[in-house]
């Protein structure tokens, strides 16, 4: 299926990638878990987005997350992303996408009446070939933002 | 795989629905479109969802959205979902559980820069064994709550 011209500069991340990652924050032990993210295109101009996690200690399912992303603008190309969270939490972020990179900062994050109070999210991927870094961080339960998440993963399937 | 007991009941919702909807709005012309949920548990207190649409014209994709559906509190039971859409908007959405029958409507709905404004969204939904009815309410474009979806689908697949 040919891409949406709209969503060829994002063509780099299609596919399903698998790797590991680590998770820490003020308020919480150390920890490291199994991810895989797939990202899809349907022929219309945006990518679906999922994301999950399991533990290495008991490959139990963690955290959760799906969405969508799309450009808004010519280069430097602006990216837009909407997220919702297994924990409950929405968001909205936006940033610049140049070859091989984005960048991230949230615009809304909003969660439900019984989610923990997340008000800042900050995303930083870097793609070279075939393996996918990150850095997330995140401004939670009052404190100011902090290094949350660092992952990299490996592509296994081309879409 | 044993379901968590907070999501018990919501395990009418589980599986594949098929089926088709219309939509309107004053801004637009009426339509009407092919339609497909999916409810999964991993086994955490929380059910995955995804819907897409696609035209009976051509077959092509239309809208998709995606999120997580939780409860938080006992009969009558609340239920919060955080549902990220295709177009640019992300959405949580709070209210009733009762058996067979839910009603929601927003807390939150946030867009990104390029994406049309929606203000509110409302949802009612009963489910009668295999069969899934739902009515849709949305204020956008400066608009106050209009009725724009509803849709009529059949369970596939049990999950």
């Amino acid at each position: 299926m040919a891409l949406d011209p709209d969503v060829e500069a994002l063509s780099f991340l299609l596919g399903k990638w698998q790797g590991e990652g680590t998770g820490e924050y003020p308020t919480i032990q150390p920890f490291a878990f199994r991810e895989e993210l797939l990202f899809e295109c349907n022929g219309k101009p945006f990518l679906s987005y999922s994301q999950k996690t399991w533990s290495l200690e008991d490959d139990s399912p963690m955290h959760s997350e799906t969405g969508f992303l799309r450009l808004a603008g010519p280069a430097p190309r602006r990216l837009e992303i909407v997220v919702a969270h297994s924990t409950g939490l929405v968001e909205v972020s936006e940033g610049i996408l140049e070859p091989g990179k984005i960048e991230l900062i949230s615009t809304n994050v909003h969660g439900t009446s019984t989610a923990k109070t997340v008000t800042a999210i900050g995303r930083s991927i870097i793609v070279t070939g075939d393996i996918f870094k990150y850095r997330l961080r995140m401004a939670a339960g009052g404190l100011p933002a902090h290094h949350h998440l660092s992952g990299e993963l490996q592509k296994v399937e081309s879409s």
